[in-house]
């Protein structure tokens, strides 16, 4: 899995960072790109990455602002105008399904494809059998939301010196073995899956929160996530403000991913009033509370590991 | 008064070219910007020129497609947090009320200013002593309308022999005698304004169509003016493909613009097929059709004289 940064500024664009998204790519895993917000211009920025609209199959919505909405329509209708014909499903709060179906009766948009409404609430929003997402709610003034995306652990690769020890020898038996519990081979033998497998690999988890101010039963809920991705609108001296705004600090995420000790931290959602020198001295002081951890910017590309 | 191209442009944003809109500036005139269309990210382009958000006092809409409005609720807003205080004037046809309205709703945005909605239909939508705006319906599948904006004749300059012939030195007396048709001096002499000032400015005229296929009418009501901004989604050898889509080639713009007699042609809303080369081959048989004219990219800038 794989995360791109599409905006990672915060309430209105600026020359550096445009406002809300990100793209979670599993193209090797199921082939389908999945967007975290989409504020306006999303379309213009994935235009500069190697992102395929109609590979977009899911959409998640953290809350209504509009620095976290506004790009849908534009979005939805691009992808239908290149062609884009799998359905696409609309994950988000009160409210998403009327801006959309508004936006696109009164400019007069027909979608070749199917959109799905699923308003969420808090809970298993979204599983099949390799993934699982979830929602919590964050206190933002209005309704807002963190999702958490969890991987099924996946069986353990097959372990060839065990397999020869019962005399299967490398080929399609291999595959077979691999995707049921118990195979029979042709002389009689019963080959359990567990015996001849390395341990499970664990399935990755991220947890990608909208705009909130610090929440406490946050910790739990996103404990021992691979990568925690929290806004940062402030830095710690403007503290005051992230309070009255209903936002956190850097420093905020940085506690929650101590508390949690989740494995990387990612910032986003920057005010523009921050110059990069100044990003990177609160690096420097953050990584007393919390370490590894990274401003990121438009266009940064993280690998879940 | 001077144009900006903000987006040239059609359908969907490509590298190149961003989704319909562009700037009226008039701030030598009346310290105001007017904006034409506002597809998505058009304030993303304002960031990259010299337009304040918040001297955008009139927006006007030529029909509501997504590629001419979208940007509208992000714009809107960023105004509002840019500090813009002062009324915005939306023109534009049915649904434009409800899509900002409910845009606006369903995002939790509160404007720190008046937006006050214009409904338009056929013939003068605007006017005050200085200014006059008229629309005439177009033919595009839905509703789309082209606005001509109209200056008014401006007093010519004062003749400095004449009033020197009635005794009249230059001073604040000037300002007294521009401003009024009759000024009685000191001595009892009626100095007539007419007789002293030269012949009258004609004020600018321009016509900005929105999506059209060719409409035989226009050409009487666009007769004359000092630019024509027509759309030329196809060059004139995909003439069916703007039958099949209601548009317009930039053939069919160049014959209305010798047919209406216009001083300038700038074409626009151009399809993201055509390279430069293209465009350029296809600008050089248009000018056996109309001259001058031009395909206008994005941030070109004309000024009106
Ligand atoms: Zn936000
Ligand atoms: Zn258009």
């Amino acid at each position: 899995m794989e995360i791109t940064f599409l905006g990672t500024g915060s309430g209105v664009p600026s020359k550096n960072r445009n406002v809300s998204s990100l793209a979670l790519k599993m193209l090797q895993e199921r082939d389908e790109v999945w967007l975290f917000d989409c504020g306006e211009a999303t379309q213009h920025q994935i235009m500069n990455t190697t992102i395929k609209p109609r590979k977009i199959t899911k959409i998640f919505i953290t809350h209504m602002h509009g620095d976290h909405v506004l790009g849908l329509p534009g979005l939805l209708s691009s992808r239908s105008f290149q062609s884009g014909e799998s359905t696409v499903e609309l994950y988000g709060p009160t409210g998403l399904k009327e801006f959309v179906e508004t936006t696109l009766k009164t400019t007069g948009t027909h979608l070749n494809y199917p959109l799905v409404y699923k308003p969420i609430k808090e809970g298993i929003i979204y599983q099949d059998q390799d993934i699982k997402v979830s929602a919590k709610k964050l206190k933002h003034g209005i309704p807002s939301y963190a999702y958490k995306i969890e991987e099924e652990d996946k069986i353990g690769p097959l372990l060839p010196d065990r397999l020869k020890e019962l005399g299967v020898s490398p080929g399609p038996i291999y595959e077979t073995i691999k995707n049921q519990s118990t195979t029979v081979l042709p002389n009689g033998t019963e080959v359990h899956r567990e015996n001849v497998t390395g341990s499970d690999i664990p399935g990755k988890r991220i947890a990608i929160c909208g705009d909130t101010k610090p929440v406490d039963s946050l910790a739990q809920w996103v404990n021992g996530v691979d990568v925690l991705i929290h806004e940062a609108t402030f830095i710690e001296a403007d503290d005051q403000l992230a309070k009255d705004y209903s936002h956190s600090t850097a420093a905020d995420a940085a506690r929650l991913a101590k508390q949690a000790q989740v494995s990387y931290l990612l910032l986003n959602h920057i005010s523009s009033r921050y110059q990069q020198q100044i990003l990177e001295e609160e690096k420097t002081r953050l990584q007393s509370i919390f370490s590894p951890l990274q401003f990121v910017d438009d266009f940064t590309e993280f690998t879940v590991k």
